[in-house]
């Protein structure tokens, strides 16, 4: 048997979940300082809390769990009585009619499915515990996702999310708290320049208004998105496909030379949007957001308008951010926004709310790209006693248990194996002190230290190395 | 639409969630502290690694994903191709055969499936990463597990299990680790009185030996591991319809009236086992166990022999353990074993582990009913600036900072609400202290600080502040 795991999967060494934890734990205490409360929500949501969330695309990555007992039976029951009324023989021609089958054998409203992000199951919770809630309600939650997309490399089919949001809030102060958390945790994982860019859904309004097509807001971010991927050229082109007339295109165009300093693309951009209401009330949030930010200060951040920035989801309303790293050549690592209705779809309107998400896998890249990760983010055993038999064995247990009281990891090893094999094993683990007691040891008390690093070997009380430990 | 989870799911308040991180960072603590690492195995296995590894109750209560796009499109055809071949038409009369039909729609041997638990995920990533750890290899884990289970109280489909494994060291040191483990967990989490009982595989096969049916060791163990529950007159029942004779229940009799300290029942079954060599080393294990506990002495814990504790667990070989509160009534809450083969069903011989978990679920019950977890368990924010309007919040937010760079969690209520609703929000989400700063304040640098507990209100400025809170 070949012994291995789906693909898109991943172990997690030692050495990378203790990377792993560095970061999770840094952007847990900054969403605690910030007043954030975690939850958990379950693996499995009911399949109908997720279908239809995610657009036609999202819909079919979503993992489903299958059917057990009765319900399969059931459902295949069904199943084979259809196909033996010879209601589905046409399917047996050419190509079978898969959605069909599939929708009697899998109903697409019974059964439960893996969560897909954490923002839908986040949606389902506050509207099933609105009663319980103190709104307006800061909560964070750090939990793995699945999507079953085509696994390549850095995109995976299970991957851990990190998220921030509040609801039940209008106040801009929102948008302003998660900009410097944003700020906080990257500064804190060490990285030296980073730039959080600050668009408006708003605005984004405002020029498919000015342009004359409001319906066309969607396929207009969608193109302009892609300015700095593919070029101007090409997004005109794309634009001109989807429709827009050469006059529309000409309008559009003052869009696409907007730059300067975040208030000198601001007043570009008023004058563009002058005759959209919905269009300069974004530009006035904006400048909120980034006054009010400019009076706290920022660690590291460069807090940056961009008016091409669209990210993909359609339930924002408001503010819109992403964050990518200069130094590491990487897409955006964290991202969000502000939606004004995303427990409508679950039956709670007027629910306004404002989020951000850490990618935890890219930003563990850049971190490794950069060589970001301190010696401290490993987390393996100080010291390791080497083990020559019973007797010294049974005095070094003792010691042990002195040192952890004292909150030194530490081990002895279990085997009096060949001191090579130990060594070893304190090199493979990357172990930095090795402690050897044999009978002299014993009777005087005074331990044999060994610097793993230098080499260096040493006399040494307990209390001592206690103390040179902790 | 009903908004709700699967049933056997459950979602995690902030208030849950705090007090679960308490048990899981005490654990995790203690795990470093002994030289544990942690590793992580993705949520889904191939569904050939899990099956057949939990017994056919087991197989069944694993969680399957459903396949996808053309896999599943292949399955179907095959099962509508079946059929219509009328090769499954004695299935339609009467119950249709399912798991025929199952096998043709999903193989067993392809797809995938969700873990059952860390333990075969565990056996699985050493075999496949052997040549990158360094044995022996001390792994923790910790993570949700999930099994199709019918849902009822206290018995969920999806939970944490916390493991900590040796594995490629037949020392019984380590065994005695696991013990000490057990005690400082347990301890740490305040518990004040617990059992850790201790008994050995090979005691077993000796007791089924001694009676002359050494082939009949699992149903035997299966039958005395109910002793507590259902009593004496019960377990010689089960025993005879299993197939003892009268002949041979006369001979195991004596094992149940084993009683004393440890040291009298390991005499007592010194005499019972003098024919069995196997049973013998059962009893030499157990009493280098005991022994070497006993000199380095437990905080807590008593460590008690009991010779009809045999778990479930098929694979064990060696000292087994199971850990029972003495102040609350719940099963076991934790458990372990040391298992001489448990990489040999993945193709790697003569791996040798001993492995202990703990039940995160029950030690949660356990700590709640026994009102065990302390105060500084809940991490919600220590301050909450009263929002008063603009110019109050700007001041505010630049006080917060000043407080989150000394690591005083802090927020600002986001809209200049109603003082009612704030106060509110303060007090449901169990903030012990609110600041509140109107014009006065902002002139005189005193802020008015309110005491929620106490009600006690007092002028303070922002370094005191800072200096009580730290």
């Amino acid at each position: 048997m070949k012994v291995s795991i789906p693909k898109g999967f991943r172990d997690f060494s030692p050495e990378v979940m203790a990377k792993r934890n560095y970061i999770f734990d840094t952007i847990r205490k900054s969403f605690q300082l910030y007043g954030f409360e975690q939850i958990e929500t379950p693996t499995m949501e009911n399949r109908e809390t997720l279908t239809g969330k995610y657009g036609e695309e999202g819909d079919r990555l979503i993992f489903k769990v299958l059917e057990r007992g009765d319900k399969l039976k059931k459902n295949v029951a069904h199943l084979v009585s259809e196909i033996n009324k010879g209601i589905r023989e046409e399917d047996l021609k050419g190509e079978l009619n898969i959605p069909v089958l599939m929708k009697i054998l899998f109903k697409e409203k019974e059964g439960e499915a893996l969560r897909y992000d954490l923002t839908v199951p986040f949606a389902r919770y506050v509207v099933q515990h609105q009663n319980e809630i103190a709104f307006p309600f800061k909560r964070y939650q750090i939990q793995p996702v699945w999507r079953a997309d085509r696994p390549q490399k850095g995109r995976y089919r299970e991957f851990y999310q990190c998220d921030a949001d509040i609801i039940g809030s209008d106040s801009l102060l929102n948008e302003v708290e998660l900009v410097k958390l944003f700020d906080e945790v990257l500064s804190n994982l060490g990285l030296k320049s980073f730039s959080i860019k600050l668009n408006n859904r708003k605005i984004l309004s405002g020029i498919a208004e000015v342009i004359g097509r409001p319906e066309m807001i969607i396929p207009i971010t969608v193109a302009i998105d892609k300015l700095e991927k593919i070029g101007l050229e090409k997004v005109n082109e794309e634009l001109s496909q989807r429709g827009l007339s050469a006059d529309e295109l000409e309008k559009i165009q003052p869009l696409f030379k907007i730059e300067g300093s975040n208030d000198e693309k601001l007043a570009q951009l008023s004058k563009f949007l002058k005759d959209s209401e919905i269009g300069l009330i974004g530009i006035e949030e904006t400048k909120f957001i980034l006054d009010t930010v400019d009076s706290l200060g920022l660690t590291i951040a460069s807090l940056e308008v961009d008016v091409t920035l669209a990210r993909g989801l359609d339930y924002y309303t408001g503010a819109i951010f992403e964050v990518v790293s200069n130094e590491a050549k990487m897409g955006s690592i964290c991202g969000g926004g502000r939606y004004a209705d995303l427990t409508g779809i679950f039956g709670l309107k007027n629910m306004s709310g404002v989020g951000i998400s850490f990618g935890a896998d890219r930003i563990y890249d850049v971190m490794e790209e950069l060589n970001l990760f301190p010696e401290s983010a490993n987390a393996t055993t100080q010291v390791l006693f080497i083990n020559f038999g019973d007797k010294e064995a049974s005095y070094c247990l003792k010691a042990l248990q002195k040192l952890r009281v004292e909150g030194i990891r530490a081990e002895l090893y279990p085997d009096p194996a060949k001191m090579k094999k130990q060594m070893k094993y304190a090199n493979d683990k990357k172990i930095p002190f090795v402690v050897m007691v044999g009978e002299d040891e014993m009777s005087s008390g005074q331990l044999s230290l060994k610097n793993m690093e230098s080499g260096e070997q040493s006399k040494i009380i307990i209390e001592e190395l206690i103390n040179s430990m902790s």
